[in-house]
């Protein structure tokens, strides 16, 4: 299976994803594993486990408002919870996979550069003009990237790769999926690193 | 704040707490403190978030039963995962406070043994007969139990327990709140021993 990627899944909202970002790749390197990153929509898994987005649950939402913060400073990430929150990810992760079938590292780097925007400089990315300025500041073309996210097949390839994740039985960001085993949450990183040197357990 | 016991709040139906349970002593004495234990109904609690028994969920409800059955495994403790689940708590639960009263030290491994009973040997703790024989195995009185779980003073007292717990914000198990930050899961105890180390970072 060693030539199998890791399969990533995250959502452009979620600082536990964007904590996940910084850390599956590291994890993934140890074993010699590659990975493969897939932004979804979260809210389309939502609808089919009836989850709502974290701040929106009584009680519960404060203290995952609190609880994101404090893993991103457990971890030593950048936060600062994004005055619109949740927002569209919708223009980002199109974007996201019209970069990704160039170069999948570029495209690490422009999800890392998109999640940095949103999540630690309190930028609002829902808008495509947004993305395209993040990517501009990643090394990608501007004007390319408005008009990819014109393009009919770009918006249907980010459909179509929510359902496949969601067929797959992803419901949350972060998401890994190993060799078939499934782990979500970053705080199950610590229990993926064990299945990796195991070989399952 | 050395002096103030950590709390740690659980519902005997959960396998998290059930490791918890396990943990939490070594962490707080790593810091010379003391834990107080609380069991909860949890099924109170989630009224309050519209939160459903792990098993009731779509999709995540299978994922969770996964989940939980290999965090056990990470952690070496022995689980299997009830025929009957979520079962009622609540006889457990009141003969906990009971017997905490009395010797708080006991209780405690009290608990252990009702956990062991329900989520290793697949033994259904909800009769009050079942949680005095667990107690018995325990070195408790028998005939006291069953005798206690009668008085309306110690069925009150759970409900009290409980409703204090949700009041301060517990909608999960298990729940520790050291020197008033909250900490949802056994996920979290790492980040937990992290705040204890640092007095809050």
């Amino acid at each position: 299976m060693a030539g199998t990627p890791i399969e990533f899944y995250f959502d452009f909202n979620s600082p536990y994803g964007y904590v996940g970002a910084h850390l599956i790749d590291n994890i993934a390197e140890r074993y010699d594993r590659t990975t493969d990153w897939y932004p979804i929509l979260l809210g389309v898994a939502f609808e089919k486990t009836g989850a709502k987005p974290m701040g929106d649950v009584p009680i519960k939402g404060a203290y995952q408002v609190l609880d994101a913060a404090r893993v991103c400073r457990y971890y030593g990430v950048t936060y600062k919870h994004p005055d619109k929150h949740p927002f569209s990810s919708t223009a980002a992760s199109r974007a996201f996979y019209w970069v990704k079938d160039k170069d999948p590292g570029q495209a690490k780097g422009f999800a890392m550069a998109l999640y940095k925007a949103a999540l630690a400089d309190n930028e609002d990315i829902s808008a495509p003009a947004s993305v395209a300025r993040v990517g501009a500041s990643a090394g990608l073309d501007q004007k390319e990237i408005m008009d990819a996210l014109q393009d009919p097949a770009v918006k249907q390839r980010l459909v179509d790769e929510t359902n496949t994740a969601v067929e797959k039985g992803v419901f949350g960001s972060p998401f890994v999926i190993a060799d078939g085993e499934p782990f979500w949450g970053v705080d199950r990183f610590e229990i993926l690193d064990e299945w990796l040197v195991t070989e399952g357990f």
